[in-house]
């Protein structure tokens, strides 16, 4: 890595906090209180309680529609109040900070020369961040450290101690062989669309991959209209990976299917 | 129209995207890629999948309480990926960016004076926005383009091709004779209410209008509290049209109707 | 009170709008056309409907995680339309404005020394506010004076007139003697948990609290992680207050309990 992380003041918030609760605004107010110039954007908080590997997920995916400089923050943390880690991962453009538990596991695959800290004890002391509640490190560290980061008061080995690897991601990544490629069903969107973990690269020179998922054998369309009314259809979608969709309909009720269920591709002309 | 719309860098969004997902989160990233000090406010993003009518009446119904150079965009775009056109409607106040699927029909029924464009293939390939993704042209297209709207580095007659008119919308407007007018629920609100697409100036010099929906007769009365716990009330709301209620109830439930319920109101004095 | 309430230009949200509708969006347009250069931050727009003490509750408990100047803005309305009066609450570090319904009852009560204030007709009538609609109040009367308020150009002694006190929340505050508070849960959080408005402070000497819930009987551990999954335990909240919760489960549900449920809490070590 040639050029380094520098900080544009903006910061994405990923959890699974949800939205009806004031977790989040006070999150926010922490944020201002440490850099009041702050630009803050909500990227979703209505992860699967405790499943950090969807976090990761979105992450890898939506991070390069967001300016160069900023900093995502990501709390999904079935350990807090424990003595999980904190994590931090620097690429040239990004900067992500979360539990080490594996959430951030999908963004280090996609950014192999990535730089990667574990937040120090001396750092949050520093910051005055070392007494924080047993169940908020959202509000008591994630929000103060991400709010330092952004206004570029402080970079990355001032926080944090080198690592070698995060703990990796709880969900394997796709198994990839020459004619077949097994993932899962790693969110399901608002649309009822089942969106997967493999990648649209891993078949991309297969000439009729056939995708097995639950009870349905699916052929790849390009969009959500190259189907009649209420059938069901694969294609890759807007973020580059695998997605299955029912025309006009919602795919997790039609086929029954929720996050974790598993999705094969076949090469057909090689298979069949 | 004498002044010309001048951006206040404000963008508001309108969507079916819903709020669980990273969508809405994404095209703020795009924006602010865009346009890093355009400010951005969420007007709603939970439009009836596929229904562009709403996202158009509460456009219609909203912008004035909103500052003048304000950038309103709303995808609701059911054929995204097909050859549907991206309308521009510019009145001196505000400027609106939608599919040209008839969601603009509202805002263009009470704009009469509004200039109206299509935007160009050229202006895309210009802004290097010409090759988007099949399914998200909110975050590929919808969003820059907003973003260069508000930020004023562009403005409509550089980005579209003049318009005579733009497709009609979906739901027909109320039909209004001297002593009756017929429309239809277009949205329910988060506490059941159900909202017409009846304008008070219908209705401006009726002694005595008589609202029958559903099974129900109602008068006219002035606020929620203007009827028993329980009891089903008319009233102008703040918006301007016509709402149905229960007083301390949802009127949606009590009367088992939703989006598209037939609504008509009589003149009493007249008719009885 | 030395140091008088000086405005920092940010705002925060509570109502029962939901999020489905404009309602809130349209409030941040009023504040943005009245001062363009407000900062806006929603705290929950789920409150129950029309229980203001729920909206007390929340904004007694995080303002201190809001910078210094913050105004905050809470409506929560049952009374719109109606003779009741808007409150102002000032203390050195934060204002709040909400119909004096109640709502700033639980701020008071942790805020001995604040300055109160009825929003006079005057102060109305010289912002151009003296005419609103008859049923929302949030838009065309607490979102401008929130501007006025959070840009400076007011402060509280121009827009109101001097109160001895506030209307009493609805909700009781916990009873407390040497070995027994009773409570009541005010909240229910995304997870499930139980949120009471019994503080830590007033079992804090207590060698044995016993938490009576429902049909349980729980006593108090430090983390969600500290009981067995499914098992069901108490807890001070990252806010001081007793929570109920489920280790990877949810209260709610587990216990069947609601919002208004009484909970009582004995010393084990006198009573037993």
């Amino acid at each position: 890595m040639n050029t380094r992380f520098k900080a544009c003041g903006l910061i994405t918030l990923t959890t699974d906090f949800g939205t009806r609760d004031p977790f989040v605004g006070v999150m926010k107010g922490m944020i201002l209180r440490h850099h009041p110039l702050a630009k803050i954007i909500d990227l979703t908080h209505e992860i699967l309680p405790h499943w950090p590997a969807e976090a990761g997920f979105w992450l890898a995916r939506t991070s390069e529609f967001f300016p160069m400089g900023s900093v995502h923050v990501a709390v999904v943390d079935p350990g807090v109040g424990t003595t999980r880690e904190i994590a931090l991962l620097e690429t040239s453009e990004h900067m992500y900070l979360a539990p080490d538990n594996g959430l951030l596991g999908a963004v280090a695959a996609r950014n192999l020369d990535a730089r990667l800290w574990r937040v120090s004890n001396t750092a949050l002391q520093t910051l005055g961040l070392a007494k924080p509640s047993a169940t908020f490190h959202g509000r008591d560290i994630f929000a103060p450290l991400a709010a330092e980061l952004a206004s570029g008061r402080f970079v990355a080995e001032e926080l944090g101690v080198p690592l070698q690897s995060l703990i990796p991601c709880w969900i394997e990544a796709p198994q990839i062989t020459y004619d077949r490629v097994s993932g899962i069903v790693i969110t399901i969107d608002h649309f009822g669309n089942l969106i997967t973990n493999i990648e649209a690269a891993s078949i991309e020179f297969w000439k009729d991959p056939l995708i097995f998922v639950g009870s349905a054998q699916l052929s790849l369309r390009r969009t959500y209209r190259d189907a009649d009314p209420g059938e069901c259809l694969a294609l890759i979608n807007s973020f580059g990976v695998v997605e299955i969709a029912v025309s006009e309909g919602r795919a997790s009720e039609v086929l029954g299917l929720s996050r974790g269920a598993p999705v094969i591709i076949r090469d057909a002309v090689r298979r069949f």
